[in-house]
């Protein structure tokens, strides 16, 4: 597996060397210098703990999350995990472990442009794989392979999985992963599996399974408050590292350089994982059935539209679905009139890369009426735009 | 200015165009595809929030903080600040701004190792210019604009000054305050001012002031509640832009895109920001009289040791203090003696880049009677080792 030589990693000196044979000796060292004010009594009563400044985030709040993501017989251990404010900060992280500058990453298309410039931010590029639709979305793995035997291929540490994958709402099916395993084996490539959507199932189908804990490879899989618990603000991401246990090892003592240099994770947050891991299953069910609720309605407004110029892509999952609209329409030109004649705003298939005009992305979030209206007003608009 | 090419700027799309009208006219446009749930009664009950993913941090937390540091009649825009987890995040989000891969900032010697650590997680490469003590600690300048003007010198795009530094404990004062000023102006570099020990002078001077509104070039002011508050694990700190107002516009609108792709700030953190300013006060004072109280005990200790081997450097601010042994003590195994005579770690010069053999930095924040074990520790190990 490639590391980036962004982390040091150079021999401990002297110092160094012998506070970590003390440890493992089971000797508590004091420190001359230290600067952590908490462990001298001087913490704010607002904040009265001692902060440990771990860098894979407080312990406690880590045991509880494995506790949480345990599937059973599946228990992830606790120091697999990295808790930290956001998906995009482990993007970020992880691309600084496994990146040098000039360097890429491989993200599917149709997806979200914030990889791309996450990526960008550290230097690093943005290599598109392609997923295909035939009534359901599919990866090119013929394709993905061709990419990492291309020279370009050469410089591609990592590939960005999204699980079910934004806008197009496809999962990441059996064969599809054990080809990609493979082939991230082979090229020595990590894996990095963005999660986020994944309890979010619209359609269900045998076999569908989290790639977090997936052992064939180095894999980083994320997840988050963020749509588990539809709290973005809250500001909890996490890290769960897997694979082959000498990649993993040294992926998390490099991963440890970095976390301790920005140790994110606050203590006034940590401190209610444990209450807001509890909350979750209840949020995320109420979250799904406002979404599936939606895109029933959606389907009876379509069905139901005499015009019968828009439909729905199939979607396995996620929050959002892909209007196709008749692609004599301009995509800018349908929400420009959108804007204008409804003030409503959108995201149009080109935003995500697709290969053909003629797309609209639409959050089955909203509250029914407010969604119903939101249906209506395009339907209007496409239907105005025919006719002028 | 120079600015990295990192961020995207690219010329708006004929949507973002749109948007940006209808917000000038005070419309407010719906979002079609809104993935925000707090927006659409879906948040938790456990952070009941509308989460407005604000990039510099929601605006009531930047309001208050901008209240606290005003002075008297300079009162922070809250536009000019930008709050996110840590001053750590904070230099990697300016080095961001500033550097290409490859380029190079400038950081000062003596000086805590953490700046390079981030750098280089960046792609970037750290300078060092150097503090020279003649009794107290100067800088260096013409040694600084030697730098600059050296070929080495034109990949260099930020000066990054410490105030006080750490662990000299050095203020900048006015007159290096000014050279810096010009030479940064006159040589197109940023100015990133780290202030979080500011207000923990030990020996007050004449005026002291801090960086943070300097207005005559591009400087970034660096705080948080880390030290101010004694609150490490409350990860809360923020960057104050000033500056000439095109390159101050024009550094906003860049790192608004930056703060932008990773929105660090907790509503969580963001609703207890005024109580947690409102103690900071309180709790500077009784670091302070600690800190206070130990530096003068330690020159108490000093004075009566009748070996008279160790003295401390004069230090201006801050939690630490260098402590000179006898030079014929080599710096690691007066530490490997600690450690095992006394159960006692500590950082020498040589981990802060001090130009000669000799020195420990002590903190200044234990417990006294802590502090006082800790001293006569070393006063003990410096007697053993010359005595063997």
């Amino acid at each position: 597996m490639h590391f980036s030589s962004r982390v040091d990693i150079s021999a401990p000196n002297p110092i160094a060397s012998a506070e970590a044979q003390a440890k493992a000796q089971g000797i508590t060292l004091g420190k001359l210098n230290d600067s952590n004010p908490t462990r001298h009594g001087l913490a704010p009563t607002l904040v009265p703990s001692v902060y440990t400044a771990d860098p894979r985030g407080p312990r406690m709040a880590r045991a509880a999350l494995a506790a949480f993501l345990s599937d059973g017989e599946d228990r992830p251990d606790a120091d697999d995990l990295y808790i930290l404010s956001s998906t995009s900060e482990a993007y970020s992280w992880l691309i600084k472990l496994l990146c040098d500058p000039g360097d890429a990453v491989l993200a599917p298309k149709p997806g979200y442009p914030l990889i791309e410039s996450i990526a960008r931010l550290e230097g690093v590029e943005t290599v598109e794989y392609q997923l295909q639709f035939d009534g359901s979305w599919f990866i090119d793995a013929a394709g993905l392979e061709e990419i990492l035997d291309s020279p370009h291929g050469e410089n591609i540490r990592a590939l960005v999985l999204i699980n079910p994958n934004n806008p197009s709402g496809s999962y990441v099916k059996p064969d599809e992963r054990k080809a990609i395993v493979e082939l991230c084996g082979s090229h020595g490539i990590a894996l990095i599996a963005d999660e986020v959507f994944y309890d979010y199932s619209l359609e269900p189908f045998a076999g569908n399974a989290r790639l977090a804990g997936e052992p064939g490879v180095l894999t980083f899989a994320l997840d988050g408050f963020s749509k588990m618990l539809a709290a973005p603000h809250a500001k909890v991401g996490w890290i769960q590292v897997s694979g082959p246990a000498e990649d993993v090892a040294e992926a998390k003592r490099r991963l440890d350089v970095i976390a301790d240099d920005y140790l994110p994770m606050s203590d006034i947050i940590a401190e209610r994982i444990p209450a807001l891991l509890e909350a979750a299953p209840a949020q995320t069910t109420r979250v799904q059935e406002r979404v599936r609720g939606n895109l029933t309605r959606l389907h009876e407004l379509l069905d139901a539209d005499s015009n019968g110029l828009v439909n729905v892509l199939r979607a396995e999952g996620g929050w959002n679905v892909l209007l196709r609209v008749p692609s004599v329409i301009d995509e800018n030109e349908l929400v420009l009139g959108l804007i204008e004649h409804h003030k409503l705003s959108g995201q149009p298939g080109y935003f995500f890369d697709m290969t053909s005009n003629g797309y609209l992305a639409i959050s089955l979030l909203p509250e029914p009426e407010e969604f119903e209206r939101n249906v209506r007003a395009i339907l209007d608009e496409v239907a105005a735009l025919l006719a002028s």
